[in-house]
């Protein structure tokens, strides 16, 4: 079995330990210094967003994405040849485009926040009551602008198509981890809850699993079963959502591929995310995912040292957390340091047949002590 | 942190994706060939039996093995740089060489079966209650001449120096897992039952926990600590012992790295055998093992396909394999395959909280069923 992955960040460099021992041959498409590039059985040195470097995966059985702005016209054409493209770019164009989401969200009947879409014109008036989200190229937080705290739209959304959303009343943000496989078998994962940080006023971790009643939770497996059916999804897929102040549940976003709230997986799953995705897009049986655990999850973001504010990464503090157990450290191994890039993760577990909530903040308590200790910067 | 290790087959590869995540950088030096050479930070074309290619990993802070026939001068010459080589030349001086081996536990009062060293004459007589050793190079079960099958010793014998080794009634064989830090602190691991199959005559798995009484495993554990501590050992090692017919513990042979016995410990523990060796050569702090289930190992060896007898490997039967929950396939992704030769292994887990003889009976019932479907043969 012959595997390509458009990217070589370190979501293609935790599915690689399962790629090598399922005897799946890997080949990473992404610049060279990519984290994970030179960890798989090959490496092509291009770019996932250039159509012609992703025709050099036509020797594959199958292609795989970890990052999803790849070149859909570089998909199409691998799909020409035969190769199971996994995620379809039918898929992949759906998630590219806000407006697309949004409307294939409406169209099937899956909760989301009021919207609508439009061409942004230079003295369009917002209320204060909206986002404004730029359909197309707006990845990873980057492309919504709130005019409450800014009047004037950025340069950049000036006549470019755009989601104008509603904001809602957030109590919490859920993700709902869910497998498909060519075949229609629908793996259900766990749902995680996102932890919000009040004082940095971001999310800061997830925990796993989440607080949601029963009948919540019911709602929540339904509407991520509608999603990968009628997108007829083949993989892993994250489905961000919203859980409101009076408890409904709306789609936020959707990620087609293994995803950040989903690395508690790795401990506390007998199948993690990673290999889930593989057995997904490889055509090899899907698993339970098997919940052996409770798990925190939190980023190590790169922080400035002194002045520096870029450079080779630097961890501090790492020995002390390698005394801790249930504690697991994944440096990605990035070359270079910045301020505000992931740079690694790290994961708390605690026995599932301990109390939840109990669990939730002991693993909090020592989250804190833990960040105290370790610290990525530049050199 | 820059960690050379010497040989690229499974048991590096194995430990690549704990170095990848704790952020140590690995260089390894084999052919390019060898299953793990290609997926290491870096790789250095060579051999780890000459001392030349060895000081090319002069750039290394540590350097350890994954195999222990090295080139000693290769890694005294590594030590006088400065580089800490662990385990150390003296201790594999000491494993590389059965007399010394056997002298090292007669000094240290640590039990082993009778013995003698002599250099063996062509007409030498010997009894039917011995077994001859070749006291080097007689690797991988090789080099071991039994003459109460062969009256006649195999010519690479004469003239060289042997161990004359009593028989014993052995009942049993275990394998005990210990790490300890270049700082002299010790972790236990569990300790192993090696299966035996009467039919083939062979050992053919390894069930972890074993059944041995708690007197007997507290023996047991006080040698492995004694061993550990008298060579100034640094990394994991594996005891292989005899338990004899009237329950003595006879220490056989060390393996010097992580070992086919402890590969249980990649799923039923929370620190592997893997991640803990490295760790220990790394100046990591140990980690408990955190024994969390029972498993059953078995390899998966090359077989014949109809008159082939070698060639690149075929897999089949994997799929029904991987439908399996609590069954973990490692395909170590050898080139060749040829009959006998170690293609990968199966782990199958159960809960720590079954009783270990309903574990072991399910177990082995279930890789009865597995060795069925799974074959590794060459196209």
């Amino acid at each position: 079995m012959k595997l390509g992955i458009l990217g070589g960040g370190q979501l293609a460099k935790m599915m690689l330990p399962h790629a090598h021992r399922l005897g799946i041959e890997t080949t990473i498409l992404d610049d060279p210094d990519a984290v994970a590039s030179g960890l798989a059985t090959y490496h092509i040195a291009g770019s996932f967003q250039n159509s012609e470097d992703i025709k050099k995966l036509s020797q594959c059985d199958s292609v795989t994405i970890e990052i999803e702005n790849v070149s859909i016209e570089g998909l199409e054409s691998l799909e020409k040849l035969g190769i199971k493209v996994r995620p379809s770019s039918n898929v992949i164009k759906v998630i590219q485009d806000k407006s697309l989401q949004k409307k294939f969200f409406e169209k099937n009947s899956i909760p989301t926040s009021p919207f609508s879409v439009q061409i942004l014109s230079k003295d369009g008036q917002f209320p204060n009551s909206v986002f404004i989200k730029l359909c197309r190229g707006g990845y990873d937080g980057k492309g919504v602008w709130n005019p409450q705290s800014d009047s004037t739209p950025p340069d950049s959304f000036i006549n470019q198509e755009v989601v104008v959303e509603d904001k809602v009343a957030i109590k919490t943000e859920v993700s709902q981890l869910i497998a498909r496989s060519a075949n229609g078998e629908i793996m259900l994962g766990p749902a995680v809850e996102m932890v919000f940080n009040p004082e940095l006023n971001l999310i800061d971790s997830a925990f796993l699993p989440t607080d949601l009643a029963p009948q919540m939770k019911k709602i929540l497996e339904t509407i991520a079963k509608t999603i990968v059916e009628k997108l007829n999804y083949v993989g892993v897929m994250a489905i961000e959502c919203f859980v409101t102040a009076d408890n409904k549940l709306l789609v936020n976003e959707l990620a087609p591929r293994p995803h950040n709230s989903g690395h508690g997986t790795i401990e506390a799953c007998a199948c993690d995310q990673f290999e889930q995705h593989l057995r997904a897009v490889c055509s090899l049986p899907l698993l339970s995912w098997g919940t052996l655990g409770h798990a925190l999850t939190f980023n190590l973001i790169g922080q400035a040292n002194g002045t520096k504010t870029q450079g080779p990464p630097l961890v501090e503090g790492l020995e002390k957390v390698l005394q801790e157990s249930n504690a697991f450290v994944h440096l990605y191994g990035k070359k270079q340091c910045r301020i505000g890039r992931k740079m690694g993760h790290v994961t708390l577990v605690d026995d599932a047949s301990n109390d939840a909530k109990d669990s939730y903040h002991k693993l909090m308590q020592k989250k804190k002590r833990i960040e105290q200790w370790i610290k990525v910067m530049p050199q």
